[in-house]
């Protein structure tokens, strides 16, 4: 790793390591009986009370309004809120009492843990960490692995390994993915190539809202595509040569595009940064491109502030979030002006601009 | 006037007194010999020597770059500069010594005095001021007047009035111009019957940058078209009454878009803040743009500021005293880099808008 450690976290947001599993004896999600798959919640927590501090939540008890929010913070996935009739969830309990919603979030995009009970598989087991860290998520999900693993057995074929709902998820069950943040190689018109080659490779690239969604913000999830026929660590190997390989290639874009971009480039982080921090109302897709402006800023070294504070600030402005910190159910007007003045406020504050750096950017021109 | 002397202010920018007198004995100035063009110097320059402490400067003595820095700050036209090799200007004596650039020309658009000489007609006297007093430029041109006329006989005939070059000024050779700051009446799309209603009263309507010029920054510059027929008190009374009106149009309408606007005309207006506040390069277009909305937040409360300051710096960031206060030529794209830089600065410094003032933004939505 060239790369220093300042830089490298300016371009990985996250990592996901998630394991699908199933029980043997009993038939995936879809053809499940409510009795059925009240027995799996049971089994899954038995088995996890002796791991750590789960807490249980049964999806049908779940206000749909917090189900949003939980989908924003990636805590749970939009199927298993589908299939709320049977499925559950166990968060990992965390303190209460009086943190703020600022705190609770950034803590939970920190480092996370949760697991979904007849989501699309019986299990899906998740880990989310802040940066890049495959390692350590692997290692946290196999023990929760193995303590359900130890209860009753998992639907396994010796040839072609873990069983799944989905074909794709056959064998190691393991999707390893890492959010990047690549503004330099999204504006230099990079990415169409890069997706064909880690095509070729068995990753696969998603927008920022996973398969489908568009990378809004110039955020880019990259993941393993082939689950059968590898081991666990083999996939795992794959995809942190590939990361690494384009967080490189990032970083070399970045300084290229700061060598060339002259005024032109400090003219769009700043008119973003100024907008930001002045607008009256924004709606999301504006606001991301302006924030992804606003990151390039800081991690070109013009704006202030801490990139992980500008990842939190882009969960808790989505609608769900914003909601919640508003305390009341907004329009969409309503939470256009509500980001505005959430993110004006928490970036005026965040990416401070004195006099003495704004002349130092002129000078370096 | 029911309009508080403040809002008043906030419409009307500057008043203009200007009066073409021509002396019998010489040709007009396009056909004037280079002896005789001296002679009308001498004793125009003579003539108020007695008058007040004015400094001759004789145009083709001036280098192009300076007379641009005039003739945008309104000392002089564009038509003294083209007739340089026989035209002078007598211009106040003003404080030299450590004045600023701003100070300077702070002082300039608050109030001066100009005589040319040989530009259009032998003479045009010539009274700047900021807001709206057509009395008091009327006084003073009157002194200046007589004390020229006291020297030898103007052209004049019994029942036309004063000749001049052109028959448009043939009479009273006063024209009476007012600029107002119009950003309510335009954007409300009231401006074509405004113009056609004016015309009708014998007014014209043109942009801030004289004859053919568009309404940049929202700025209108309002004159009599008349001149013949009329006396000079009549002319400045349907001037006086006709602004009146408009400054009270434009207040109603401004309430109006205030009433109306709700988050989009604060966004409006806080965006335009931002950018100016923040930008790395801006062009003059855009710039004056973006500083009529600045202007309507100061003049609607929302932000703060002085409307005498801006107007200022609606002047020194035109290019000629852009490179002026620079202390270099400057290309386009590099006085649209001085031009943010300066403009960016001035306006932090100028609008405040704290925290408290924010929030009472939101509070009044």
């Amino acid at each position: 790793m060239k790369a220093s450690a300042i830089r490298y976290e300016n371009v990985a947001v996250s990592t996901r390591i998630r394991l699908a599993r199933n029980f043997a004896d009993y038939p995936f999600p879809r053809r499940l009986g409510k009795a059925s798959a009240r027995e799996i919640v049971g089994i899954v927590s038995a088995a996890l009370r002796e791991v750590d501090a789960f807490e249980l939540h049964y999806m049908d008890s779940i206000p749909s309004r917090l189900a949003r929010v939980y989908i924003e913070r990636y805590q749970i996935s939009r199927d298993l809120w589908k299939n709320r009739d049977i499925s559950a969830v166990l968060f990992l309990k965390r303190d209460g009492g009086s943190r703020t919603f600022e705190k609770e979030l950034s803590d939970i995009l920190t480092e996370n843990v949760s697991v979904m009970i007849n989501e699309e598989d019986h299990i899906r087991e998740q880990y989310f960490v802040r940066g890049f860290d495959l390692k350590r998520g692997y290692e946290r999900l196999s023990g929760i692995d193995e303590s359900i693993a130890e209860t009753i057995p998992f639907a396994c074929d010796e040839e072609l390994g873990y069983l799944t709902a989905c074909p794709t998820n056959v064998g190691t069950g393991l999707r390893a993915s890492v959010m990047l943040f690549l503004p330099a190689l999204a504006r230099r018109d990079r990415m169409r190539e890069i997706t064909a080659k880690l095509k070729r490779k068995g990753l696969t690239v998603r927008g920022m809202f996973g398969e489908g969604s568009g990378a809004e913000g110039d955020l880019y999830q990259i993941s393993n595509e082939i689950t059968l026929g590898a081991r666990d660590t083999d996939i795992l190997a794959i995809v942190e040569r590939e990361v690494n390989d384009l967080v490189e290639e990032e970083i070399v874009e970045r300084d290229m595009l700061q060598e060339e971009g002259g005024a032109a480039l400090i003219d769009r982080i700043l008119r973003s940064y100024g907008i930001l921090t002045n607008c009256a109302q924004i709606d999301e897709h504006e606001f991301l491109e302006r924030l992804s402006d606003v990151k390039l800023g800081v991690a070109l070294g013009m704006l202030g502030g801490e990139m992980s504070d500008l990842d939190t600030l882009l969960v808790s402005t989505r609608p769900a979030n914003l909601m919640e910190l508003a305390g009341e159910t907004l329009t969409e007007e309503g939470q256009d002006i509500f980001r505005a003045r959430y993110a004006g406020r928490t970036l005026r504050r965040l990416c401070m601009l004195d006099e003495e750096m704004r002349e130092n950017l002129f000078a370096e021109e």
